[in-house]
């Protein structure tokens, strides 16, 4: 085994048992694929005394220097998650000589473009095909083979958690709370759902894929969020009648501002019409469609998390380092990107759904649409509903047509004053799809 | 511009001078993600005298020789389409160590084995992503992102022109002759369209998918192969009454067989369950639905064809290639593949759908069911209707459960054989997509 490509993990949870066992099993195919043997050299845990399913006793250790002064390691594998100490023990492999593969969307989404700048200065690889859609391959396809496009639209389905609850939402008219609980026992969602729910791991992700689709620095502050917190089971019935699936859409356009090109980068509940491709995608499935000059639209759709599909992503890109190692080939140069203008919230312009509880007396219709109308948003629809006799209220439901966002914010503000007419506005979503312009 | 990496162009058709457009136009953004510049170096044409959109005319040649002797040639792309010359010229340029892009299904389909370790034999890449899928990344995905995983089974639709007809005649109850000549006014299909719509085009592009999955050298003559000619618009009718779309699906397997796994490829118009995201898929979009043991099912889709999604393709070969040149990087080695050792039609397990013109009169149904069961064939679903009153005939759509195909062909020849009871055997389609184990 002189000449087999060392391979170290630091982290040695599901993924990472996952990537031990394939390595070990799947020895004489994955040797045949990249022309050397892989052999696995020391896998970084919290405890070494504690024994792992699939990995030999003697390769686990709690020292990161041990892993990195092997020289028989040639590849790091970085599957601890959370943003430090994964970012410092990425930046010393890299520093240190040694390739780096990892599935870290939040250190890649925070720190990427300086350590991909660090790991081209060294003259090794940093790989990240995990970080996004666990194995759908997106970060390669986009990399490479959407390259001669300037890509002018990414939009995705991202976070598998919140697309099973929506669906489920969507499917059953259950009630957000229901949903959560019922993803928590499933082991979708965790005790504290808020990566999910509040969008933060959708904007990580959007955060790299616009950088690559739209070869710019975007930090993840860069993206608007909007969470699904809000969302009730009447907005899907609503939404079903106008047409449309409630979809938490991660969406990125680069479009033609005063000063050069700027970056709208959003997560949100989104409407979004039925006939989408998008629409369709239910469960814990992920899809990203991204939109080219020369290609149109292409979708990639499958798994966007589990153990395996994750491990099907981190172990592409160890043999597609393997294989670089193994025919002597350099890495290719990282071209610098320049940083995101980003585009402000007010002047992003996008079809909206409204839902109001409005009190039950003539003339608040008209009262609402005054407002509208002196904010020049124009309606696509309004259907009122009798929702409480009791409570003497109703809901009314309006779809506007695109309107620059700072206006209709501005209208929500006078309508949220009129207080006794309009006890609450309730959900504010985008609608995306046809004529929704941004 | 003495660093340019110099491309010649065999063929000058849309997505030729649409590469050569793109090439001009592109130039910086192009070079900025090479890390050289690009030129167009020559374009080889039958006459060179005509002058061509987009093209400089000292760039036309009709000579291949004056292309090949052009020291700064570094990368020939071959969009002459058809077997010869064109597998010719790959094999010059590769010898003369060019690298080779190609978008020629026909050649690497049945070429493309000794083709590639040609390339590998004299270190350069022959790169192919536009042959299959127009725009769609799935070439570079099957040999990169998914490398990892046992691919147990390809599923595409990989023919525009079919795709387009199938859904008219879905969509429209329209007859096979009216949507022909509908696809021949729109330019989708040929003058002659049997390439098209006996399936060989979808036969080639399988071909190189199944080598790619499973690891194995298949020749187009391995995938059995039905067009959709026989198909009526009624087909259509009964498959939406079953709750199924009909396609023509490409679809390979490779399964544990008695002397080592066995490659199943077939090529056929097919009931799809359309629950299935590939029964959504209409008009004249391609998807590549691939399974592999880590990721499980992944679904690429997007346009299939058309001069600017298949530019997109070549270009991604060209500029992947130029980086290599550009930072020297050498061509990763061919992994030597055996032989597919085919499954014989008779031994393919399928559900199927049978269409059956029969006399109008008592005993005919027992008589066709008695002759399937003895054959061991079990029957799912069976439709009688009234379908001509005035011959005194009726229709029976049956549909079975999983059987072995030779076991159906048996019982289709006695069936057929009762002539007065039935006077037409009228579709055969293969059922994909539940239970349909094969």
């Amino acid at each position: 085994m002189a000449d087999a490509i060392g391979i170290a993990l630091l982290g040695a949870g599901t993924v990472g048992a996952g990537v031990a066992r394939a390595i070990e099993t799947g020895a004489e195919r994955y040797s045949s694929r990249v022309g050397r043997p892989l052999a696995l050299r020391g896998v970084l845990v919290r405890d070494a005394g504690r024994p792992r399913e699939g990995v030999p006793s003697d390769h686990l250790t709690s020292e990161v220097g041990s892993i990195l002064a092997d020289e028989g390691t040639h590849v790091v594998v970085e599957l601890m998650g959370g943003e430090e100490p994964a970012r410092q023990h990425i930046e010393s492999a890299l520093r240190s000589g040694r390739h780096v593969v990892t599935a870290n969307k939040e250190v890649m989404a925070k720190h990427g473009p300086e350590l991909l700048a660090l790991a081209a200065e060294r003259g090794v690889r940093l790989l990240y095909e995990a970080a996004v859609g666990g194995g759908i391959p997106i970060i390669s396809p986009l990399s490479r083979d959407l390259l001669a496009n300037e890509i002018t639209d990414v939009t995705a389905i991202i976070n598998g958690t919140t697309n099973f609850m929506l669906t489920a939402m969507a499917k059953r008219g259950a009630e957000y709370g229901d949903v959560l609980a019922e993803a928590q026992r499933l082991g979708y969602a965790e005790a504290d759902p808020a990566a999910d729910v509040d969008g933060g791991d959708a904007a990580y992700k959007l955060a790299i894929l616009c950088g690559l689709a739209f070869h710019v620095v975007v930090s993840p502050e860069a993206v608007s969020r909007q969470g699904i917190r809000g969302l009730a089971a009447r907005d899907f019935a609503y939404a079903q009648d106008l047409g449309y699936a409630i979809k938490l859409l991660a969406q990125g356009s680069l479009l033609p501002g005063p000063t050069g090109a700027e970056l709208v980068a959003t997560v949100s509940p989104t409407l979004i019409a039925r006939h989408e491709p998008l629409a369709t995608v239910d469960g814990v499935r992920n899809a990203v469609q991204v939109e080219g000059d020369l290609v149109g639209r292409v979708l990639f759709e499958g798994a966007g998390a589990g153990a395996r599909p994750t491990a099907s992503a981190v172990l592409a890109d160890v043999l597609d380092v393997a294989r670089d190692v193994a025919t002597g080939r350099l890495p290719p140069e990282a071209a610098p990107y320049a940083r995101a203008q980003v585009r402000p919230r007010e002047r992003v312009v996008a079809r909206h759904y409204l839902r109001l509880t409005v009190a039950d007396r003539a003339g608040v219709l008209a009262g609402i649409a005054g407002i509208l109308g002196r904010h020049e948003i124009s309606l696509a629809s309004v259907i009122q509903v009798e929702a409480d006799s009791r409570a003497r209220t109703a809901e009314i439901v309006i779809t506007t047509h695109p309107a620059v966002t700072g206006r209709l914010d501005g209208a929500l503000t006078e309508i949220a004053a009129l207080e006794g007419d309009v006890p609450e506005v309730g959900s504010v979503l985008p609608i995306y799809g046809d004529g929704g312009a941004r």
